[in-house]
């Protein structure tokens, strides 16, 4: 449960809000680079916490994010011509380059001192691992650039994709972060005693603080003599790093990888989720075949989303093409793909959840704390101090494990080297 | 003409506001029973007074009807399992059952206290004549479960349906109470005199309060030797009976039969409207190929429906497919189906009429009448009294008829006992 | 630049509005005569200033223009019978004429005084130029029937239809005022340095008030000896007329014409383009043959629309079908259509753009002086003053021209002649 009052803090997004500027301290993903494959290409439309953007990739390659206005009379510059380093509106032929200076305004006589007046605003970007990030907040408190372990594994062994969710940003991440849930929404073989999640649905979890955000556990039992133990983190104030390295019988998984969300909020409303992934193992690199089968098994793959869209086809407007012979029989929900069956959930709340009439359990621990850190982080920038995990560096060497454990054994020993990064 | 103040007291449904708790003091249809055909059947959304609400069947064949989000996080139960007596979310696997009672809590350790706590928002169901009803007042108002004749009728001789209806449910239901727009919204045989309606257009109406709302007759020329007379209740707060006996030509009708509506809030600006029949004549059921018929002359057939809703495919959106030459030549309003031409009329009003800017006549008394028995009882809703009409038993043994009466005859003696029920 | 109040003050036109106020002082296009092609036919919906109202051609063939709600119970008169000079509410059948008498009353007993006291809302109309025009304002304040050039050339030299457009109509009439943006937005043919628009983009613009509003030219380098000058009017409040009789060679073109737009507020989000245009030369009338070019290279062919409507296939929703490697080789924009091109600008800036933020510059100028004289015309209707230009006699006698000035000359003197009306 959580104050309506602070709810609202938590939730809302856009300029002027205290969450929109403590939002605004952290760099965040604008695009995938795969959005502007090319120098010169066609602009692409972005909204991000609740601002309207363009972003387009200049001659020399490197990608501009600008307001989607132009400030001559506020045409949009989405039609804008992207020429020979920079974007021309096409209403009056006003040119400006990506850091926002007019560098030409033929409408207007040789010399006139207008020119350099204007501004188009302009966000500062960087592009790593297969993503444009961006820094919306005050220049004087601008951070070093993301430096986690995703972003600095070979291509071979990295992936990236984008989802769009119609709900706030925060209901999607505490789906993210509540291990307790894949037990029941991701059931997906009902009866099956076997598997892990279906054997201890009561799994403990333990919350540990760190300068990032949090590392946590969730622990179940596995057989007499074990347990089995994943190790997560949530590294403030967006984004979840979890590992899947161990198959249900307790081996190393073929394709062992390490895996999370970014959960970026376009509004008060709707989110961007970007899926990311790395193989774990040198010598198991993420092949396409095997990328197409865990979007697929996510049920984001190719047949999954509506053509020239990030938009699932199971969606909430088909009731997520739910099959309640398949609920009744095979599986929990009845809705295929693992994170469609989360966004089923997310969404179906509401596009924003009212906290104020929740009642928590011990299995929400980790939401819990999530929401405290977050609040006092949003204190902390109206203190005028930084907040928690805004410098990457703190995040910078860490990885996430699953495994099995002994019995009375101790994973903070057990996994301290699996823990630590290695690319 | 109504204050504007009044009208806003009248129209707004939502929990808290004054038309809402009056309209909470009834039972009221919430589905039809064929929308849960079998007991541990798919789960059913339902809007009802602006509350959003799951219905569902249970194993024992009781419907259950509760809010629509799980208490512990808000997940949207409408993806929930109904399994053994209850409804699981599928977020965490807590379960439900028709009393908003948790029986299971699998997250969190056994025995938890919460368990005991949390409690899901249930209302009240009963199912009668095809309907189930529920109340959704506070518990010690809850009148005796409704009793009206078309509920006790035997099922060969009784039919319900429902449709969706783009607008405030007042308004609806002032087309339903109006009697003198038959002779020309109604009018599908321009020109033709014989019609009992067309010759006489300004029906004299009477009204007389009654416990249950009123009782009302509209009365127009026949003949030399006689008049033409339909008796109606208005059954508070939302149903009109009416009966439908006697042939133009002045015969009893084949099949005669009394019918009716009850106009259901879902929110300000929608309703549903069930329409309900029943045969009036121990003799004469109403075959399915009768209610085919008389629900294709309404508009809502088996090919009027836009499948897989209670939606007309004649709609606002495409004028009711108004055809101008038709009502040029041969119908009043050239919109075919005779319940589409009220929902042309009333929809296209705009979703709440604004009645501070009307003209009434005399045509319009019952409606005067209604609206300021409603408004009295909302009063009384609000001085902590009952409403008028709350109590079943005053409308349990009412019958609507129409017939011929010879001029200068009364029709209270004449039809004293065509208006007692006899199912 | 514009203080947000000032904005607000120009954009809402609803009742009640100070801009509204002010707009409903002059006549305004209110539907195409061809909507209402023959007497008795069906009624049409329109929306003007904000107001919903039916137009509808009597049996005498004079258009009425009335609220589009009955007086009695606020029905929906657009399902209205078009009867022997009256339209009569398929409700109760009240029927009213085009002066908003109510001529029948057949509900109510005969002689009822009601229907002396009931009136509808009617607007005057007059029919000129293949329009229909309306005046929505104060019955004292009245000027006379609109009196321009256009609407008095003979219907084989004249031509008009219209275009829906979703923006405010101020900052589409902005863009129909601009006339630097036309050396861009409407540049087809990239790198063409013998267009006389592409060699001189910057133009010079000198802006003339006037008892209408304002004469305004801009000039052009042409050639060495040669200055290319165009002269337009904007008479106030919505309309803008101009020349295209010189080709780019400097010789008169084939098919010399006037042309120009109108832009009525639907609402505070919506415009109707009016676009209008007749042959300048009595020996040169506009063939249909002629039209339909003009018309698909204004980017409103018949191919161009939605059947039925007024509204462009290329539109807001599909990014007005921009062709980005059109864009890179072949046209400024991309964005097939003169006036599409426009539109895609205007709607592109929202439904009201926020002139706040705006950077103005020198070819602003007639933009400039426009909001001027609005603001000040606003003012006059609250003073109790009439506005500028109200009466038509002032633009009674105006046309606009183009063509070549040699250096040095005045075209003041030169275009004289040109300038003055003919028809």
């Amino acid at each position: 449960m959580l104050k309506r009052e602070d709810n609202e803090r938590l939730v809302r997004v856009g300029p002027g809000t205290v969450g929109g500027e403590f939002m605004r301290r952290y760099w965040q993903p604008a695009v995938l680079s795969s959005e502007l494959p090319e120098p010169d290409g066609p602009p692409v439309r972005v909204r991000l916490l609740a601002e309207d953007l363009i972003a387009f990739r200049d001659t020399a390659g490197t990608v501009a994010l600008v307001d989607a206005y132009c400030p001559h009379r506020r045409a949009p510059l989405f039609y804008g011509r992207n020429e020979e380093c920079g974007l021309r509106c096409v209403y009056h032929g006003w040119k400006f380059d990506r850091a926002g200076n007019c560098v030409d305004m033929p409408s207007e006589p040789p010399g006139t001192p207008l020119q350099a007046k204007v501004k188009l605003r302009a966000y500062p970007t960087c592009e790593r691992g297969g993503v444009v990030w961006t820094y919306m907040g005050p220049e004087d408190k601008r951070p070093p650039e993301p430096d986690f372990e995703w972003l600095r594994a070979p291509p071979t062994h990295q992936f990236v994709s984008k989802t769009f969710e119609h709900c706030n940003y925060l209901q999607a991440m505490e789906g993210g972060l509540d291990t307790a849930h894949s037990s029941f929404l991701h059931d997906n073989r009902l009866g099956d005693t076997v598997a892990l999640r279906s054997r201890d649905r009561a799994p403990r979890i333990a919350v540990e603080p760190t300068d990032y955000g949090y590392r946590y556990s969730s622990t179940r039992s596995a057989d007499e003599a074990n347990e089995y133990v994943r190790v997560y983190h949530f590294v403030m104030p967006n984004q979840q790093i979890r590992a899947m390295t161990t198959a249900p019988s307790g081996e190393r998984a073929e394709v062992p990888k390490i895996d999370g969300h970014v959960w970026v909020p376009i509004d008060d409303e709707h989110c961007w989720v970007y899926n990311w992934a790395y193989g774990y193992d040198e010598n198991a690199p993420l092949t396409p075949a095997f990328i197409e089968a865990i979007e697929t098994f996510a049920g984001r793959g190719p047949d999954d989303l509506i053509p020239g869209t990030f938009k699932l086809k199971r969606n909430l407007e088909n009731d997520f093409m739910i099959d309640r012979e398949l609920q009744k029989t095979s599986t929990y929900t009845g809705i295929t793909g693992l994170n469609t069956q989360d966004m089923a959930l997310q969404e179906g709340m509401g596009p924003i959840v009212d906290r104020s009439r929740e009642f928590l359990g011990s299995s929400d621990r980790a939401i819990v704390t999530m929401r405290r850190l977050m609040l006092e982080a949003i204190r902390a920038v109206e203190a005028g101090d930084a907040p928690r995990g805004v410098n990457p560096e703190v995040a910078r060497d860490i990885r996430a494990h699953d495994g099995y454990v002994p019995r009375g054994g101790d994973w903070h020993t057990l996994f301290a080297d699996e823990l630590k990064a290695r690319w």
